[in-house]
């Protein structure tokens, strides 16, 4: 019998008419380590996102724009509709629901997984009487080899890495807690309690978190945690720092213990169970997270390591560059798995070396196009013919997170190349030297990375550019560059001097090739006059970008002089890293044009 | 005895503990007619904005920050009290009335004036058990020789200027009903009324509308107005038209009458007495009105003409400044005021001239600075030494609506200025030249203009454009440039081919002087491609921009290549209305540089 019928099994004998599986851990992580991919399990799909609805008599997936493609190949139809958001006459999840469910039915989900908005939106569109069961992960029973939650041993940041006390960060969050009249704070959000506690651990894949739960109020903080996780040192330090430690098994029983607090959570954050748990019984001040920002805007140590690691990273992207030119124009065996393991190897030997901050990226020719390519020895192109290559990589260390695209030129780069090449740098170049009044955010800056890209009627179908966090998510909000607000990415904050964000236009033909370039800037302030306070970006990240593909010509004065200046810096910044023959070829590939 | 006073018996006599005198007639009017200006009466202040309350014990004026010297200056502060928006310990109306009402106080206001949306938040913020008495205009009671309300003549917009029959404009209209389920509408926008029917006044200065409400169901259409403003052919015209036509005064008794519909309305234009008369037995859909986007997206008519008329239009103001500039050369006598009456003059006498577009601002040296001067004979500038002349000017015609700023060099101007001027022209170009995805509002495209100005840590406080009506108000939503929202202005919609945008960047320096550059731009397709559809702007103004004050230097190529295109399209378009020596004159100011 398939899957999905023993599960409607299930449903049926805990009367449940439709059962909702999104893709989310408890703690609504962008990404998810194994134990909780039940919708991956139970439909096939293995994309980033997507939501299954299994009902007594079908299984419907909810996917964007991304995955359409993809999931149709994966899921078998017999058993599964693709639902293709956004297209035409494609109902939401909430509108089926309400076409669907009749008085006296119960929709039924694991109230940990879900998002507490999504939940709120169900209830006030259906408009049947129908029960929520949010009680039970159903997708358990049906899972006998389930992979075990994540377990990694949880370290301490050392003080010259974070910057800043954890106690000191805990006094802040009592004051803003004060400030927004409320005496309790639950934070859920994983890199929140990283960053607070100035530790990390390996929990999720290229992100250093574990998995927790952290209760503030004036007197008392909690950590919710597997305390198998902890040695006595961290043990030590936590009580030092006046943090009780519990299991994280008993957070959702003690939140029910609370009783007429005015509590404040991020409702985008914390999931429906424990909205449904404290809402009941005490006010619930939805807010943004204080952690958020806090920890967006980076405090003076983290940005000195941050810019002192971006000259080592990015030497080592330089290095990449000098390997597949030399390769290419040698013969020498390399492909785009080759490509990326050089540079992983290189970072990875780095001191301080955690990971990296994300799987690297390299796709050549049309790969390079692919915008979430990820090469699998099927797929590896040899580097053996004219292109471009397009490497998106980077690492964590003690000393701070790194996302660097650059794309390299092999063999004669055509006319048509260069043009677009020369197109995205222009793109990258505006917006870094951007120059506007404090209150500005990513939508209104958008366009000044677009605009080149625009003129040319072409576009891509992303954001220009995200937040970074330090030695935690490398995609951190609330700062962005996007000219439409997508409202689950939160990333439209104005922008604050020791934000971290990247600048990475691009231009993807279909079939043809990719090109992107992506550069980190630091928010830092320009000057204030009579006529307000005025902001601006410093890029911090250190490596050659391929003069080769440049078509000098279609350069304003001001972007040569900004390509220029940048050269002389990487060359500075980077050659003690190189070996003397690279340093030789850098010369060359960081010359005045 | 104080006028306030007087105003205040009569509160005691009504109960009345606090009553609100805001800035507005019944329609929510940019500009409105002396018998409104009721705020101005009692309080001495002629600002265009601003809120008066008055309690038993005192009055406050609440002004934003265009007007906190001039209403210091114009209030008696023995009577009233200033209430400066936005600054430290200043609180809102509501604010303000939620500590100053306890249980059982009567507030009162003329439910006609106020914002729906502000007494539902005055409601809602204050927590007093309150009673509102909004029936009475007691303004009126202390005010003998208040002026009457607006009377003039309607006339009819012929088709060869309106371009689309009125009965074709009400069958689109109640298609929009129908799809947004609602079975009446109500209309109380006057520039509205006067698009939908094609019908034109002189009720408001500078705006060529009518005081009237519209009422539109499926079978039937109802204006109230003033009977006496139609004339035998407009009541036939109306007639063959379906429209009903009903006094003016019997609007609300009417209202009175609807029991049980679905109303769709705009309640950031419906006044609160309309909003709690229908809300009491019907359903209000509150949704901008469709009449907005109907009338800001021009006909293929109203484009022709507009196109034309700024021909001839701009033609007038090159021969102002062949006017300016050749009198200050002969020491002819010239000032603020004569340049002022020598363009509203030119605009008067041609064909089709309706009305001036709004009253003509014409600012010498340091009077250039202030964005809304208004010359007067104790301030009037001769214009005899060096400096910048700015003029800000426009007119109503039969052919649509121009708005036009020109700034003008007289004498020697020196290299700062010649910078910031070139700094102002390059930010006009910059967004001129726009080209954007379909889906740009405002707030994504600011930043072309207003970044040439920034890079050099100056700005403006204004927003950079606002959408034309055509012959109708020159300030029309729901298009507009600005880099931050402002609820009140609605002016942040979508950009759609046939809407019609001022493009305005400035620079104004205190005590010294302004530079404003203003051309008309239409939105137009540029292209569809694989990307998307994308977007760009026809620039509909055409009159010299004065290249004395010119640095050619500071321009790119591309910037150049405009300014040259430009000014050939200039003097080809407008070269046929002017005089030989203008015409000789105008080739030399429309060289290419």
């Amino acid at each position: 019998m398939e899957l999905i019928e023993i599960f409607r099994n299930k449903m049926e004998n805990s009367g449940i008419k439709a059962y909702i599986i999104p893709t989310s851990d408890y703690h609504n992580s962008e990404y998810i380590s194994d134990y909780f991919k039940s919708r991956q399990f139970l439909s096939g799909f293995t994309g980033s996102q997507g939501t299954l609805l299994i009902t007594l008599d079908f299984a419907y997936l909810w996917v964007d724009g991304r995955y359409f493609i993809q999931a149709e190949k994966q899921v078998n139809d017999k058993f599964i509709k693709i639902m293709k958001i956004g297209t035409l006459n494609t109902p939401t999840i909430e509108e089926f629901l309400d076409n669907y469910l009749n008085d006296g039915d119960v929709l039924g989900f694991d109230g940990r997984l879900m998002n507490t908005n999504l939940v709120k939106s169900i209830i006030n569109t259906v408009r049947s009487k129908i029960t929520i069961k949010d009680e039970t992960d159903l997708v358990n029973v049906v899972w006998p080899d389930r992979p075990s939650l994540p377990f990694s041993l949880i370290y301490k940041l050392d003080i010259i890495f974070a910057g800043k006390e954890c106690k000191d960060k805990i006094t802040e969050l009592r004051a803003e807690l004060e400030k927004n009249n409320t005496n309790l704070f639950v934070l859920t959000a994983l890199e929140d309690i990283a960053w607070l506690l100035n530790l990390r651990a390996n929990d999720i894949t290229h992100t250093p978190v574990f998995l927790s739960y952290f209760i503030l109020s004036k007197n008392e903080a909690i950590l919710f945690i597997d305390k198998k996780k902890i040695n006595s040192e961290i043990k030590a330090y936590l009580k030092e720092n006046g943090i009780k430690v519990k299991d994280y098994n008993d957070f959702y029983e003690h939140l029910k213990t609370y009783d007429g607090k005015d509590i404040l959570m991020d409702l985008n954050k914390a999931n429906y169970k424990i909205y449904s748990i404290l809402n009941a019984k005490n006010v619930i001040v939805n807010k943004q997270n204080p952690t958020t920002l806090m920890k967006a805007i980076k405090n003076e140590t983290e940005i000195k390591n941050t810019k002192a690691i971006h000259c080592r990273d990015g030497a080592q992207v330089a290095k990449l560059m000098y390997y597949v030119k030399n390769s290419y124009d040698n013969k020498a065996d390399i492909s785009e798995i080759s490509a990326a393991q050089y540079i992983d190897n290189l970072r990875s030997e780095l001191n301080g070396f955690v990971d990296l901050s994300f799987t690297t990226i390299s796709g050549f020719l049309d790969h390079g196009a692919m915008m979430h390519y990820s090469a699998t020895p099927e797929s590896d192109y040899k580097i053996d013919k004219p292109g471009f290559l397009l490497v998106d990589s980077g690492g964590h260390y003690l000393e701070g997170t790194t996302d660097i695209t650059r794309t390299f030129g092999v063999g004669k780069i055509n006319d048509e190349m260069k043009t677009n090449f020369t197109i995205v740098l222009k793109s990258m170049i505006n917006l870094s030297r951007a120059v506007f009044l404090k209150g500005c955010n990513g939508q209104n800056l958008d366009i000044l990375a677009r605009g080149p890209i625009w003129n040319e009627l072409m576009d891509y179908k992303c954001g220009t550019g995200h937040g970074v966090g330090y030695l935690l998510s490398v995609h951190e909000a609330p700062n962005g560059f996007r000219w439409q607000r997508v409202a689950e990415r939160n990333d439209s904050a104005v922008f604050v001097p020791g934000m971290i964000t990247t600048n990475e236009p691009g231009i993807y033909l279909e079939n043809k090739y990719g090109i992107r370039i992506e550069n980190e800037m630091l928010c830092v302030p320009k000057g204030q006059t009579e006529f307000g306070e005025f902001l601006s970006f410093e890029t911090i990240t250190f490596a050659p970008i391929d003069l080769d593909c440049i078509k000098v010509a279609l350069l304003t004065k001001e972007e040569k002089a900004w390509l220029n200046e940048y050269h002389e810096m990487v060359y500075k910044k980077i050659n003690k890293y190189l070996t003397k023959q690279e340093k030789d070829w850098l010369k060359i590939y960081t010359r005045k044009i």
